[in-house]
């Protein structure tokens, strides 16, 4: 059996139980209660399964196939599925589950007890506060934050909810308790007191609703719809998850052709 | 004498004072100008006492029972109290003062030459420009950032000033030589340009009056008052100050129960 | 000659070309596919020439005089003038080519393939998205965001271009596609969707014109202008760009003179 590829300064307790073919870098820190699946890469400088303030019976697990890039910082408690990357200075604390594909972009904050489907990605500097819940398939775009206390400070915890397929654009707020529905397209520097509905638009602060996602065509003229970005944007999903979508997408337009 | 918990890869100036019980984690570089209260705790990856680039006579004091967290930078040439807490990769700069029980979250900056208070807390990701000046049992929530210059680039520097209780939600910045008055609240995403009056209620871009904090209810229909949130909000507060608070409410509660 | 001084933690791979008198700190880690200027000084913690996701047949390049603040990540395939300033936490990607003089601060993230000119600088936690263009003597202040795609997520990039002298003050995200003007001032907490002239004041969300940026006096009361900036602030420029810019300020003063 091979054994795992750990950098000679790495520090890694021998109570982790580390799949063989993981990779793990120079001045990296692996503390006792984690588990890492076959093949994944981890970085430098990172610590992996620090412990949480108050100690959590669970592993940190991590998926096979995944990356942890340089100083990321993942806590004991959380269940991260099979290829999982983040980017650079991510933080993960306990209590986070996550399915598969989750991207997690760099400087992001996942602030735990929270839960997130598949395919998600999160790009650059990222704030998921506790009791949030994340669908597949979901874009949270630089600098959007997740909130959690609707008169902060209180004891109160509303965490927010996206479905599904939903965009949320860059330096957008998502107010505490925000329920946002499937496919819906949050514009950039926005603030969401309100639910939004499936497939809607929402701009400002506070956001109000100005068309359909479904209406919004490419900039470059050629009349092609930009929404559901599923029909065209594919770029690192799953081989079947794209062949449901165009389907999808010539089912919807032979409806659309028929019904005129 | 006990003396201090190093680990092997640390760096540690022999000129730092360090108290006995300290612990300093792994590749943590601790530099010479550097004072370590007892009891305090140094993570992993964090380098402390770093020099400032005007080379400071004030060594960086850190206080009894304090907490930093991984990958976190600390200047020489601030004072720090008792029972600091910081997140992940925090920086704070030189001439912070600070006094006792400040929390600071991950990835917030501290830009250095400020004064705060005793009990602040600030949440991950907070910008604090040079010149603020923040009271004590303040609330920065993510994403805030303190400015100081009214004409950007210039050489003025009009930092501004946060009263006592005051909080500030999620991502909002307060503009260069904003006063915000005890209690006050400014909402979410809120641009503040103007002297905010205590216990009041600002929101907006830029943020407009709205109304009296302590008009604020909890959103659970009990018709409790959420602020001032001294009042129902004790988590991690000194006893102490829980109980002056709690007979400030009785008499403020008897005093407008008389009035009726 | 003199060896480049590197401390006997950091792990610097034999391929890297260094030039002597270059300073590598603590835990640093050097990777083959870099160049480093003349007197050049990188802090602890920092990984630099980190592999691309597609590898790049194009080094690193850091040029001399340069200071690399600590935890910073730069990849390789990027070109970096000399001079080069870095905060701590720093990002920069593969194909980023910059001038001489670049200041990125603490937490900055430059998402690569982007062309930035000489003496810009960015403030901390500053979000340059790939396909950006940014001139000479920019400033961005913290938070600022210069996003790329029109319809998230799709393969279209259409990156922002920020000209000369232009200003974009703290929080403010710049839309895809937006020319921002020489001169030109984009208030704080904006979100710019239209283009800017040259020398205009853009406020709020979405940002509108308010004024020339010429037209801004001190706040002291003076009655002396704040813009253009380069006629009053000087701090850490060359002295050969100061003495052109006094010279073009009097110029402009004489023809202001004998219009009355």
């Amino acid at each position: 059996m091979s054994e795992a590829s750990v950098h000679e300064t790495a520090i890694v307790s021998s109570a982790a139980r580390i799949a063989p073919s993981v990779s793990i870098g120079p001045y990296t820190i692996v503390h006792d209660n984690v588990v890492i699946g076959e093949g994944t890469v981890i970085g430098a400088h990172c610590e992996i399964g620090h412990r949480a303030s108050v100690r959590s019976a669970m592993p940190l697990t991590i998926g096979a196939e995944s990356l942890i890039r340089s100083h990321s910082v993942l806590y004991e408690g959380s269940t991260l599925g099979d290829r999982l990357v983040t980017g650079h200075h991510v933080t993960i604390r306990e209590g986070t589950v996550a399915g598969i594909g989750l991207q997690v972009g760099t400087l992001s904050d996942i602030q735990g007890d929270c839960v997130i489907g598949d395919y998600t990605r999160m790009h650059s500097n990222v704030h998921v506060g506790q009791g949030s819940t994340i669908g597949s398939f979901v874009w949270l775009f630089p600098y959007v934050v997740l909130t959690n206390d609707p008169h902060p400070p209180s004891e109160v915890r509303l965490g927010v909810t996206v479905h599904d397929y939903a965009v949320v654009a860059t330096m957008s707020v998502l107010l505490p308790g925000v329920r946002v529905g499937e496919g819906a397209l949050i514009g950039a520097h926005s603030s969401v007191s309100r639910d939004v509905a499936a497939d809607s638009v929402v701009v400002g602060s506070p956001a109000k609703f100005v068309g359909a996602a479904s209406d919004i065509a490419y900039r470059d003229g050629s009349g092609a719809k930009a929404y559901p970005w599923r029909y065209t944007f594919h770029r690192g999903y799953e081989e079947s998850d794209v062949r449901r979508w165009l389907a999808e997408a010539e089912r919807r337009a032979a409806s659309s052709t028929s019904d005129t």
